[in-house]
């Protein structure tokens, strides 16, 4: 019984997430579901990835909590577009969630819109928000066996970034085993190294994502 | 409809909960459910409690992952018993999952029975199981924004360990400020800041639940 409650909720959220993507679609405008667990690091990459992109693009984000504005407020001080939502108390985002925000987004004014989810490793894999991408990120201090214990999120993401390398010399941790493992989930995602603090390895990063606002925007 | 839907299966798992709590007190047997993020150490943790209390008391461990049983297999050198309870996707345990292992446990020769839950620092604190305590762990690279950001796990905890205190100097964390955060939600939460894999400051820890164990078995 509540697995099929479960089923109907998910079914319910595919409906509306589809709504999502054609007007995403419509208006060329390229959506990037963030997912980690918690103090993997996210709101660190955004901030990082605006930096950069906010001269080439324009950019708004959204970011998921159960409650507090803490994220969004850093965000805000890039410059750029930022709504909250606040769950309270729901693990996840899911699409609509997303459909609420939109009488607040200016969607003719924007080529990206970031979707920072709630920190949470199993859950948010689950509910497609109508998101072009899954981009997914695992710090080395969680360990190199999340790959095998949470293969979900791994399996729908895109895009693993691999942050805090700059952590790697004190803590028991394998990037190799945790590509190998990746991709043995999912041959197809792409794998960065980075430290989003540092500003290690972005570049590749920033490049998958102007090659997919490209594509996008073609 | 989702919430009513929730509030539900909420219900139903308390009642379970109840019966699993009947059972646990009839035998005199301390069940402690340890929650928190993925990777931040609890079976490092379990395995250290193991080490120094099986000498002391009978101990058996509950091992809950979405798949594999890479900790249970860790927890069975320690030569106690160990159950893997695989959720198969599910982001929790409940009271239910709990109830199915009955068959598998020898309570009359067991003091104390640890649940390790699924790694997630959101909806297990949602789900009691009928132990006699949660007992969290926030590891310091998640940051120290943690309270602030996920509260109830910190509200529903009668300990919180501050694990990985060894990589405190290479992160921006504050475990002064982790504490202040941690008792404006919950006043009467017992802290310890520990390194599970060094060893440090477990012996707080370890005299907290030894004095847990001598109060149920009075």
């Amino acid at each position: 019984m509540k697995v099929s409650l479960v089923t109907n909720i998910l079914q319910v959220n595919e409906r509306i997430a589809g709504q999502n993507k054609r007007l995403f679609d419509e208006k060329g405008v390229l959506v990037i579901n963030i997912m980690s667990a918690p103090g993997a690091g996210k709101t660190t990459l955004i901030e990082q990835t605006i930096r950069v992109l906010k001269n080439e693009y324009r950019i708004a984000v959204i970011e998921g909590d159960i409650q507090s504005t803490y994220d969004a407020d850093k965000i805000a001080a890039t410059g750029v577009p930022v709504i909250q939502i606040n769950t309270g108390g729901a693990c996840h985002l899911d699409g609509n969630m997303i459909s609420q925000t939109f009488d607040k987004l200016d969607f003719d004014a924007m080529d990206l819109l970031i979707i920072e989810n709630v920190g949470n490793l199993v859950c948010p894999a689950e509910f497609n928000m109508g998101e072009d991408f899954k981009v997914m990120l695992l710090s080395v201090p969680e360990g190199d066996d999340k790959p095998l214990k949470y293969p979900l999120m791994f399996h729908e993401s895109s895009a693993l970034l691999i942050n805090k390398i700059d952590l790697l010399p004190y803590v028991d941790c394998s990037t190799e085993k945790i590509r190998n493992e990746s991709l043995k989930i999912n041959p197809d995602l792409a794998i960065f190294e980075i430290s989003a603090k540092r500003g290690d390895g972005l570049n590749g990063w920033l490049d998958w994502l102007r090659l997919k606002l490209k594509e996008k925007q073609r």
